[in-house]
């Protein structure tokens, strides 16, 4: 039995005690949460969301690519997000690595270097700054007032804000 | 007092109950979920899992840019995950509009057409397998071995399968 298997087991358990089946479409608490994938930040979890609540955007490291400023526009100018929340962590893998290294190692299996940055970084408080700063000169995503960013502590459990 | 501050008092809780300091990096499960970041789509709670367990990416739709692609690749190749999960979901914003008229508005406003396909569909199940399929044709995701993907039904909590 395959793990996915396994989770869908736990799927099948969510289903059958089920009562939110009438929330709407846009997110009751205004918010878009930007964090990593970490399988050791839970972000319902951490901010106390229940479903319904916000929109929570993913990806390693929790930078600000194209992609995550394609769906904070969408969040913000569809379904009336108002608020941004960007989450890094301690002992983060991409602190582990560089890019040129990533790319190199790659190259040298595959025949073929990645077309896109790896984003990997060396400076958690730098980064998350960087990720701010690359939402505010953004020209796609309509609402600034509330970007704030935080580093998640994985050892206590803590989310420290990072002030620019 | 913002949402942001209101869901900060959260974290404030989580920290103060927080067990879980000792958990290592790569994800226990060895699976990662790529989902789409609507609110109703509690990730955690449907598929059963708990922090240290998976890594789960997120974004509008659920689905697979070249961003995604760098988040499976970092973590299947330096965080050991074998076995990936998608999942799209009824009612789904992505269903609601196009490309077309989303760059157009968004040029009328702002006087800059964005550089990036919103990623809208009409065919939920169609976008699924279209997720699928472009993870199948990356270069850098070695594993894909257990490549399946899934409609969440906010109106029911259940998780269906979509074949190829």
């Amino acid at each position: 039995m395959s793990v996915t298997d396994e989770l869908l087991t736990n799927a099948e358990r969510y289903a059958a005690g089920f009562e939110k089946g009438h929330l709407p479409l846009p997110p009751a608490r205004g918010v878009a949460v930007l964090a990593c994938m970490d399988a050791r930040l839970n972000v319902y979890g951490l901010l106390g969301l229940t479903e319904g609540d916000a929109h929570v955007i993913r990806n390693a490291g929790g930078v600000v690519t194209a992609d995550e400023r394609r769906s904070l526009a969408i969040s913000q100018r569809l379904l009336g997000t108002r608020e941004i929340i960007l989450i890094h962590h301690t002992d983060c893998g991409m602190l582990t690595f560089t890019d040129d290294d990533f790319r190199r190692g790659i190259e040298a299996e595959v025949g073929i270097k990645p077309d896109w940055a790896a984003e990997a970084f060396s400076d958690l408080d730098a980064d998350v700054i960087q990720s701010i700063n690359r939402i505010t000169a953004d020209p796609f995503i309509p609402h600034k007032d509330s970007v704030r960013g935080f580093v998640y502590e994985v050892e206590t459990g803590r989310l420290r804000e990072v002030k620019p």
